[in-house]
């Protein structure tokens, strides 16, 4: 239920709408943002009462741009009504359906560099953003927005949009506030390094910038985002695993690194997964790492270990 | 001769020795650092002492480390006397024994990125600077040193070098004090962006840091830079100017590119010279450029509407 720990000014409550009346606001061929990366914390209400509609008559197709893939809420069920034109920047193809219709051709699809493409809707290359539905912890008073686990392109998407449906989902742990650093690079010529030197740095706000008169509508959500499993490490990956921490602990040895270990960056999948746990036990302390994706080897095994961590 | 406007300090006129003695100071085995970049700014006279010397029978053969490719008063000279064991980052084809010397193997030549050269030297991966031979306009009372028209690597062969050779060339015209803005990256981990944002950016020092005690002599020289000539625009790469400049003020007409057209940055040869004098003869204004070599067009058709240029 919505109270005021995650709408935090009266006036948000009158903003309340149903998921299908949510959906009204999108019309076809509309460029739609929605907020996550890959399946954590993307919006699923509107979309889901989008495809209900699709399949009850209302003509309706879209371009769906995002930060990474999304859930199926998105994906999956909106190409299963052909409610899907266009696709940007990337999708995961375990959705079946579309990925077909992007093979075949009646899905418009660009794979992108996930990182230019906020740059290029910032641009106006592909034209406007329609509405963005953004997925959220909560809505501060002054209209700016608390996410929830994913961040990918929601704040380009929020800075241009249109109209701005936010689903409030209750089932995100409000202690995930606070966590965020939005940061918005400027367009070149302006633009700058960006200016994080240390894993521990801070550059922007922890929430998104956006202004209780931009937000349309809320919808209330308590759908848990549908995450893939990760395989659990098998012999080959702990092998790679071992591997990595003997070489990080041999170079040590001959000074050629620090005792105190350099920043880590760690990748995505059922082998970077492996190999954090790897780490999780070597004798290293006091780890700092970026991560593009924190996956539960983060953690559940190395938090003993970890002092700070960046996700970019 | 060298007067107070080049040695400014008297002790500074107790280090002056000839260039068969500086030569001296380089035996078989070293690795000495020469300063300049292409043939501009590059030491003449203690190498061409050196391979006098080893005509005459010294036993003699180094490793020369630069900026880029320098005069063939270093790289043919020393080659035709077999007194090169190695060369880095880069050296120029038109030195033929050179060329032979490194195509029969009797050479080793590593043939790198001419930017990561200095951050091995910094790190120390190929051994010391025995001997760093610098060709300047002038030496400070506190001992820093102005250079003449190549800058390259030699803050660095400085910042490491065991002895320090100064050939102060009176040939070089001091109007060129002050156009150096001298910058040393720190080392990864503690590396950030270099600082420049804007063409007229200064960052740094117009002279290299060294100290009057880690010069151990000068020698005193009025050879000019054995530069090769650029070959005239032929049609083909006036048309290639008039095409680019076509480009750049249909992009300028069509909003995609401001009124004020945003920093240059040029390349080398003769067609970037070629594209230089179109943009001369183009309604641009108030340009802003960076290039990494700076050629003839610049200076003489270029200046009336170049306001700002920097050599990186």
């Amino acid at each position: 239920m919505l109270d005021a720990t995650r709408l935090r000014t009266p006036c948000l409550f009158d903003k309340i709408v149903s998921a299908d009346e949510a959906a009204t606001l999108i019309t076809d061929g509309m460029n739609v943002g929605v907020s996550g990366f890959t399946p954590s914390g993307y919006p699923k209400k509107t979309t889901l009462a989008l495809a209900k509609a699709i399949k009850a008559g209302k003509k309706c197709r879209i371009n769906i741009w995002s930060g990474a893939s999304v859930g199926p809420e998105i994906e999956e069920t909106l190409a299963e009504v052909g409610g899907i034109s266009g696709r940007m920047p990337y999708y995961a193809a375990s959705n079946k359906t579309l990925s077909r219709q992007i093979n075949t051709g009646s899905v418009t699809y660009i794979d992108q560099h996930l990182s230019h493409f906020a740059q290029q809707i910032d641009y106006g290359f592909y034209g406007d953003v329609d509405v963005a539905i953004v997925e959220a912890a909560a809505i501060n008073a002054d209209g700016s927005i608390v996410l929830g686990s994913g961040v990918g392109n929601t704040p380009m998407l929020v800075k241009h949009a249109k109209k701005i449906i936010v689903e409030v989902n209750t089932s995100i742990p409000l202690t995930l506030e606070g966590m965020h650093d939005i940061y918005i690079c400027s367009k070149p010529p302006e633009r700058t390094e960006i200016p994080i030197y240390h894993v521990g740095d801070r550059i922007g706000s922890p929430y998104v910038s956006c202004g209780l008169d931009r937000i349309t509508c809320i919808v209330e959500s308590d759908i848990v985002d549908h995450v893939r499993n990760l395989s659990a490490p098998d012999d080959t990956s702990k092998k790679i695993a071992a591997n990595l921490v003997d070489f990080l602990e041999h170079e040590q040895r001959h000074g050629r690194l620090p005792q105190q270990m350099l920043p880590l960056q760690s990748g995505v999948g059922s082998i970077a997964n492996a190999v954090l746990m790897g780490l999780a036990e070597s004798k290293f302390e006091h780890l700092t790492m970026y991560s593009e994706i924190l996956q539960d080897s983060v953690f559940k095994r190395l938090s003993k270990q970890m002092t700070l961590l960046r996700q970019i």
